[in-house]
């Protein structure tokens, strides 16, 4: 009772609900049913700031029409290792999962494929789309660009996004392992974390509104890029790989100032790369293994209780919280029930609170 | 006067000696030549590192059997999108020449190829590979995994190597746009730079060969990963695109303490994304361009004379270098007209000193 208590709400009970919300919302039970699978995937990883919360965002965007529940998605195949999703505004989710299945059905044939999608809204964690691809047996690389909103090398502006890469491969022991990395030090929702809780941030991590370094997370608002040249120049490659490939470009849009330029939107690439082509697949899960456990016994510094691979502190997360329910602050679960009342879904029993 | 004076040496004459060089050591004409198209490619781009400087160690390699100047490659093309090459210890500008070339031919048909090279050695600049792609009008992606040097995040130990990726693409108005990055915060090459000007590291960049911190050029060994766990856990992730997928796993190896695990060998790939499968080659260049030209006029931090786009410091290093010579220092040039003279080989007269 020390601290406003947290709920604890099932998984499963928690996806069920935003599903039926995206059914009132407009969107078709298949469609719904991924959106929900993907925001609870990243809770249950504990990456919240891409989960639920993202939820009254949703909303709005629907309203607005800057995304659109029914879209008209066009799904050609101009290529043996070439799919294009000419996604309609359709949510991340909807566009990049299918773009997903896509890529690793014409990979099983090509042994590779790249599935392109062009203008959707908020891909969301990105780690999912990469991991579903693993989860065939291939390696799953997952790459989103969207509207700048981290500083470029050398400049104190805006200049690029925070543009991240997921790679995901199969093992046999360890399950999938996932790197799922921004191209920023810190992520925005991170920002958001430590503005609520009133930590400040290291140096290095943040510019002001004025483009001047902060450490106040009040005042923190545009992420510096990891590594400087390194992850600005990484970001701005994505830019290219995604947008700028679909003849959708975002950076340029956004640098000539017009309310267009400046609208949310995202372009992003599932590629999937059949490791049945290579080789064998048992043989490809026991070297992913092996190398995992030579990482783990490497000599640790000072202050490390343990290394961990890629992936690791998300897949422990999912396995606690799909045991004992997900955490939500009381907060947004409050504004979730209230999203949810209007829509006419009525709210799960938490599990538990604290 | 003031001190040693460097040479500057014509990288046409360059190219020819390094190619005879390679001729009398036992390679193929069309080998020597593409040995040191890469080689001088580099000193070109102010890359020294990977540049001439590299000779010596091909004469041992040669000379221990680790790498064959008459290596018998076997390429396969067991999907549409996928070439196998076993470069049995070829010189890694051998094989990933091949990678790129074999990688723009099936990108021509089916869109995306994958080239994997398996055991090769000392691949160099990488950024040569994608830009033969992006020359071609396409996207090209290089990767190279090696013997473990840097940390692992958590670990004072070399437990991943410093694994570089370049990513090429083409534009209209800045030629080829190149990143071309280690997964290290320093690469090894700019470490020795250090030691032999006596400059100190900067902080957070290398550990000592205990695994202490330090900013000593002489002590320094390990470099550090770009971003703590995002450039090792990247890194491990180049280790399983490239060595698991093609059966010749490295870090595992290493790790195992065996004198084999500790053996000079690389895996690398190449990829090839062509742009014409997705739309118009002239647009996508336009708009490469134009996000260029954002990024270069965006607010520049204070001491920030340029923002520069991937790659435009060393196109500017080619053009001067080009025109002027390719400067070496008199140590490196000593030592190379050494080996040319054992092998009878006549180096070029210097353009100039200074």
């Amino acid at each position: 009772m020390n601290k406003p208590e947290r709920v604890r709400v099932s998984s499963a009970a928690l996806r069920a609900m935003v599903s039926t919300m995206f059914e009132r919302l407009g969107a078709t039970n298949e469609d719904a049913a991924i959106v929900a699978e993907v925001l609870v995937w990243a809770n249950l990883r504990a990456v919240d700031s891409h989960g639920i919360s993202r939820i009254p965002r949703y909303v709005e965007m629907f309203e607005s029409g800057e995304a659109k529940a029914r879209p008209a998605m066009v799904v050609a195949h101009p290529r043996a290792a070439v799919i294009t999703i000419e996604a309609d505004a359709a949510p991340g989710p909807v566009a990049m999962h299918r773009a997903a299945s896509e890529a690793r059905a014409a990979a099983a044939q090509a042994g590779i494929a790249w599935a392109a999608v062009r203008g959707t809204v908020h891909t969301g964690a990105i780690g999912y789309y990469a991991s579903e691809v693993a989860a065939a047996g291939m390696i799953g690389i997952g790459l989103v660009a969207g509207v700048p909103n981290m500083a470029y090398a050398g400049s104190i502006a805006a200049g690029v996004a925070t543009s991240p890469i997921a790679i995901a491969v199969p093992s046999a022991r360890h399950g999938t392992v996932l790197l799922d990395m921004a191209t920023a030090v810190i992520a925005l929702g991170k920002i958001a974390q430590f503005r609520q809780s009133g930590t400040a941030l290291a140096p290095g991590m943040a510019l002001n509104a004025k483009g001047e370094p902060t450490t106040d997370p009040v005042q923190a608002e545009i992420p510096l890029p990891v590594g400087g040249a390194k992850g600005s120049g990484l970001s701005l490659m994505i830019e290219f790989l995604t947008s700028v490939l679909m003849g959708n470009p975002i950076v340029a849009e956004f640098h000539s100032g017009t309310p267009e330029g400046q609208r949310h939107r995202q372009n992003g690439t599932v590629i999937a790369v059949d490791i049945g082509a290579f080789g064998a697949l048992a043989t490809f899960k026991a070297q992913v293994d092996a190398a995992i456990d030579a990482i783990k016994a490497l000599p640790r510094e000072a202050g490390c209780a343990e290394i961990l691979y890629p992936g690791e502190r998300g897949s422990r997360a999912f396995a606690e919280r799909g045991r004992n329910g997900i955490p939500i602050a009381p907060t947004a679960w409050q504004r979730l029930c209230k999203d949810a009342a209007k829509l006419g879904v009525t709210p799960p029993e938490p599990l538990a609170t604290g």
